[in-house]
């Protein structure tokens, strides 16, 4: 019993220092302009695909940076490396999100002056990311078809909370027995507020309603 | 400081208590030779096709049971329902894995006396449900081609701690970019001991190795 409730006591310290180092950071993105949208998803629903896409269309027009979340690895950082220079790499060492203070850290390696976006890529895992806030403006889940259309009845929590629902590799749907008007149902019965946006990042088809949802929230530096 | 002693204190003791209580559920399963086989792996990697697929072919043959981990919905036990009687839901309200107390409730539910298989279907998530052991037989871990070819590098500790390593929707495979040589190689440098086993559960191809991988595993009754 004296367990469990020393358990508790800390679980609410860890969240509530969280909570408020994300607001310190939240403070920072806002004195400074920077959208900061929070992407979640399983591992491989695209996040990085999409993160390149998205630069590709707009590193000419706006400034962006990437903080990259794995439990290990440089891989995905890598990738992102050859498209634009800010680029940080947070290891978690195993933990399976990340936390507002590994998100303080990589923040000093970014040339915040000059960002208008800062895509955080957090760590692949529709649960334990949804409790902890980063600071960010937006949390955005990414699904994708071949996971099937049962993820918003299965893990609704990511669902309820993010503000932009995107499902990904719609390229994949014919032939498939996903079914487009279950998930759309489900995940408006969830989180009746937040857009649905369904694209390929394969074929990019769709992808320009994300791309001008995004250019819709970036700030005026 | 304090703070960060009192978790680690209390991290350590949780997983002491969920190791003696995996023991236990260990000594019943081995007590009634029952195989049990903890499966692991990403949301939509196709576990629960799996399952039932697997059912399918060896419900006849041999008596099995399902134990179905999820944070919430009874979504998955209700299609296994369709096949097998002995199906328990865990709820686990949140947590990103199962532990083994969940496990020695659910097998109560269960008529272990008669049963040759207890399939557990964890959490979908690659990270959490590592650390925990259920007094299972195996663990094995399910990837899927369109999760992409990177997940040993991304998330080596479930690879390096499966009995067996399984990647399933070999039939999306065609026309895409996952590497098989790239993947096979990263898992066997982690993990040099565990065969790789492919197949796709939707067309049924290489199914059959598994399956024998099964069925060399039952005990005697």
């Amino acid at each position: 019993m004296f367990l469990l409730v020393m358990k508790i006591e800390i679980v609410e310290n860890i969240l509530k220092y969280n909570k408020d180092q994300a607001e310190k950071n939240r403070k920072i993105f806002s004195d400074n302009n920077i959208l900061v949208i929070n992407i979640l998803s399983s591992p491989g629903a695209g996040k990085t695909s999409m993160i390149i896409e998205t630069i590709k269309r707009l590193k000419d027009r706006v400034k962006i940076g990437v903080i990259e979340g794995d439990i290990s690895s440089t891989y995905d950082a890598e990738k992102i490396k050859n498209y634009i220079d800010d680029v940080v790499q947070i290891n978690t060492g195993g933990s399976c999100h990340l936390n507002s203070t590994m998100i303080m850290q990589a923040m000093e390696k970014l040339d915040i002056m000059i960002l208008d976006i800062i895509f955080i890529e957090n760590v692949g895992n529709l649960i334990c990311p949804v409790g902890f806030d980063l600071g960010e403006d937006y949390k955005v889940v990414l699904s994708s078809v071949n996971e099937g259309d049962d993820k918003p009845v299965k893990y609704p929590p990511v669902f309820i909370k993010s503000d932009l629902i995107l499902l990904n590799k719609l390229d994949l749907i014919k032939g498939s027995d996903f079914d487009l008007a279950f998930f759309e149902k489900k995940v408006s019965e969830l989180n009746p507020a937040a857009p649905i946006i369904r694209f390929s990042c394969k074929t990019g088809d769709n992808l320009e309603s994300w791309i001008n949802w995004v250019l819709k929230k970036i700030k005026k530096k």
